[in-house]
């Protein structure tokens, strides 16, 4: 796939973590980019968060992105961010402004500015329009793999296995293009596109102090594309990384799409969507190829939304396992083979209900899950 | 310690669960008691809830109590509580309104009543003044132990290790006490009391169909209490019986007590406090005895509450981890080996805020309880 015109990418090994594996990214854009972002909704809120907020709202000409630390939860954490976006700045000759700066890895630990500082003109120096698979790799903390996605003028990377929550979590998305637009409409798209996917998944439930997802507009290409054809392309884009980080949800083995129709409203499916998703109960389950519905079924009830369990129907992988609230004839064991896949699909139905649906991604929860947080700094 | 007079107790194996272990409990005061109930909050409420719920308004003569199969989301549910409360009330010469069900077990699988009906008359045959272990032990699933507390005049049976969450969970708890208390006394009593236990307690998050705490007080001791003296001691009772199911938590090895203060009012406590008890993220931490305050403080910032992360201190195991949003001086190693310990203490207070405070118990997150729930109908 053709990369975005415009743009370079650079990473180096700045020695945040502890293991000798790039921790630190940058992306450049060759001229002042529309930039559009959204941000954690937690109410603790790492510092590089703070500032990326505020440099978001004008044009953007580089990100810095570093894994090991979320500098989050630290006596310094202002100060550092500071240092780092200025010697990025200075290094490219562009304002400390330009600069969006984003965090991942520990809480509560100091992170070390001059390791980052340090590390700039190395970077700076790397700089090439190739390079985009390293950066989005140095970005990774307990992912297993690299997530990128595609579409013509448009390349995005990801990042994130554990803390995926509805409403932002712990991930951080970068989307370039070179298409021609504006910051307001960059924006508009940017909030209706995230609705419908990185703000439609979980993971664990939790939700991290440093997400973001920012994409990037550098007009190189000189084309204006037609809107919706545009919006729809970034929105693929985005829907393509956040199924990829559930799909490597930490110890995860399962992708399960959840499709909710016939509730009151879209927000209300969502509401039953998401009590679903966050369940470990319905998640072991799954882990385990058990068809329990009635963990759905009651998984569903704890959302506080109105619905008659008489007008339910639960399809698990195209097979009805309850219809008006009781449980369908299906063989165990063929239901036990078909949800022993990499995929799995519910379907949580309200016969003669609303208009209101929604689509939600979810990964399944097993023992490794418990491995990687038991000693995640250990 | 001596039982409360007035009441009598059996259980017996009526073939609903698949191993040959007790799943029937009856109990049975000698006259009409005073009865305080409290239910399930989930939308989908199983036949046994509904039934309860209105038989809970007037005086109770007994109580019976299956195991094995929750009687939820089934298509004959009403017809087969019906059955069983008739076959009760035939026995005793007692009126079906008199009997409170409840149901504990798998959902969406019809319930045999030919099982319960038949076993009813061996039940009421055994009953005695003292098998109250026997009963208690009939009502369990996947709890691992017998769960009771006691006081002067009252005796308290629970049950619970899974889908354990604040708002009453899958829990059934049955009180029992031979003071003389008029219903209306004694319901506002337990409304009360529950906040403080039942209503404060988290394992996974999950909550049940199924769920219900019933007290009965039949004034066999022909005494009437001190109410404050009464009420201080039901609570006690409640909150052993609530802070056992968290101690057998599937798979849990630790029971974790967060005491939240500092908070603009209670409830704001209350929801930081749940949210940190929820957190997969802190319960594999504390697994894991990692003393990784982090989540902690980032897990609160889910809660929904407004706070500043810069006055919040944390101490954990009686050490403070965290001061004014940041890491305080404290050895790792050391805070390894205290949290390596059966009973685990988490302190979060926000300095300079509100009188709200909340004290909430849960438990750490296993591998273990992976394994039971991946594989709980197979």
């Amino acid at each position: 796939m053709k990369l975005p015109l415009g743009y370079r990418y650079a990473s180096t090994f700045a020695g945040i973590r502890k293991i000798a594996k790039d921790d630190l990214a940058l992306i450049v854009s060759d001229t002042p980019a529309s930039c559009a972002a959204v941000f954690t909704t937690n109410r603790v809120v790492a510092a590089p968060v703070e500032v990326a907020r505020k440099n978001a709202r004008g044009r953007v000409r580089a990100l810095l992105v570093n894994a090991g630390n979320a500098n989050c939860a630290t006596r310094t954490g202002e100060r550092v961010v500071g240092e780092c976006i200025r010697a990025v700045a200075k290094e490219l000759g562009i304002k400390d402004q330009e600069v969006l700066p984003a965090s991942t890895g520990v809480i509560g630990v100091e992170l070390d500015a001059q390791l980052i500082v340090d590390a700039v003109p190395r970077l700076v120096a790397g700089l090439d329009t190739e390079s985009f698979e390293h950066a989005a790799s140095a970005i990774l903390t307990t992912d297993t793999r690299v997530k990128t996605a595609f579409a013509a003028g448009i390349a995005g990377m990801t990042k994130g296995s554990g803390m995926i929550h509805p409403r932002m979590a712990t991930t951080l998305g970068f989307v370039m293009t070179d298409a021609v637009i504006a910051p307001a409409e960059l924006r508009a798209m940017l909030r209706r596109a995230i609705e419908k996917n990185y703000n439609r998944i979980s993971v664990d439930g939790d939700t991290s102090t440093n997400d973001m997802v920012a994409v990037l507009a550098n007009g190189a290409s000189g084309k204006r594309p037609a809107l919706k054809k545009f919006e729809a392309a970034l929105t693929e884009v985005l829907e393509s990384l956040a199924t990829q980080i559930v799909r490597d949800g930490e110890g995860a083995r399962k992708l399960v799409t959840i499709d909710v129709e016939g509730a009151s409203s879209d927000g209300a499916a969502e509401k039953i969507a998401r009590a679903i998703a966050n369940s470990p109960l319905v998640k072991t389950a799954i882990a385990g190829s058990d068809p329990n519905w009635g963990r759905i079924l009651s998984a569903a009830g704890t959302a506080g939304v109105a619905f008659d369990p008489r007008a339910v129907e639960i399809v698990l992988q195209g097979v009805s396992v309850c219809r008006s609230g009781v449980a369908s004839k299906f063989s165990e064991d063929d239901m036990k083979e078909k949800l022993d896949q990499a995929e799995c699909a519910i379907r949580f139905s309200i016969r003669g209900g609303g208009r209101g649906k929604t689509r939600f991604w979810t990964c399944d929860f097993t023992e490794e899950y418990i491995r990687i947080n038991g000693s995640y700094r250990t």
